[in-house]
């Protein structure tokens, strides 16, 4: 798969948007679809989503639309979900044993392989297929195991010391529940999750 | 307050991102800072900033910079969060738990009152201060305490029904964690919390 240096990271962030309706579409039965259609099911303009994809060149042919299965692969090869991630978890309190249950993860391309918790007790009631480790066998999992991707569910206060420990043991992408912003270095990504920023955008239209 | 009928929504998407910044600079003990500053914490360009902030008036002058806490207030203001939003759950399960424990909606314009449920075994695990109810009383709590704003944490197959009901009792914002598109009428908003979406955004660039 080429790679795509020029192109900016908010249309990055656009194409899961496209890949779940895309998904949403086949499982209604649907075959083809538009730039038209996809935007009107997600609020973009359907020019802004012809752009979007012609960085990654020819989806559709002109006035016949796309082909969702065609599109759907093309759009798992370019973000890589054409495979399955193993996936760890550090924080086994609500939220995380919430996301170790989970079941939206592997039909888009993630696996939860182990949660991990300095407290014994809070490991014992994750349920399930998912191994439970303490946090002082984090290096050698994540080496082990060749894992790239985290989701960090640990107190505010935690954050960042274990963001540290799981840059160091090789992790390259950090989903960061905890609400504070975390310091990597330049070849790590790291993604917020932030119910208070979606609820604010909320509340401005609110009478 | 004036209201802004203009302005993108896409420029109020990013003014709960410049509000969080703010908190953190004012934690941290500064009292002044620049779109400059702002951006490089942020990745966002500062003539972004800039122009975002110029919607809503002159927050700052010419080469001095913003004062924080008065441009904090400004934005608590302009997003109606110089106020506290009651708000209720809907589904008792790890997820909604999670979200009835956290301790970060109050100081951001937020309270927790109810958490709802179909099962009063999951509905008794859920502590601290929050009220707890099964589903049928959801229209009469919404009603009486004037909620416009809930949290679905569902499975997908029951988001959409009770989303209807929510909207039926006068919920009009609604944060939800179920991965499925809600139909809502068109005075009634939603955002979204998926977690594929934030974990395909990083694939991209892993190797």
């Amino acid at each position: 798969m080429a790679s795509y240096p020029e192109i900016p990271d908010i249309v990055i962030g656009r194409l899961p948007v496209y890949l779940r309706a895309l998904n949403q579409l086949l499982a209604q039965g649907k075959t083809i679809t538009s730039s038209h259609e996809l935007g009107q099911r997600l609020g973009i303009s359907s020019a802004q989503i012809r752009k979007d994809l012609s960085h990654f060149g020819e989806f559709g042919k002109q006035g016949t639309g796309y082909q969702i299965s065609h599109l759907q692969a093309q759009l798992k090869q370019i973000l890589k979900v054409d495979r399955e991630w193993p996936m760890i978890i550090v924080g086994a309190g609500d939220l995380g044993r919430a996301l170790a249950h989970y079941r939206g993860f592997v039909s888009r391309g993630f696996r939860v392989v182990a949660v991990f918790d300095n407290d014994p007790a809070r490991l014992s009631s994750v349920n399930g297929d998912v191994e439970t480790y303490e946090m002082k066998q984090l290096a050698e999992v994540v080496k082990a195991r060749g894992i790239r991707i985290a989701m960090l569910a640990v107190p505010a206060e935690a954050a960042q010391e274990v963001c540290d420990q799981l840059v160091a043991a090789g992790v390259r992408a950090i989903l960061n529940y905890a609400p504070i912003t975390l310091t990597v270095p330049p070849n790590v990504h790291v993604q917020y999750i932030d119910p208070v920023m979606h609820l604010q955008r909320m509340t401005y239209y609110l009478e």
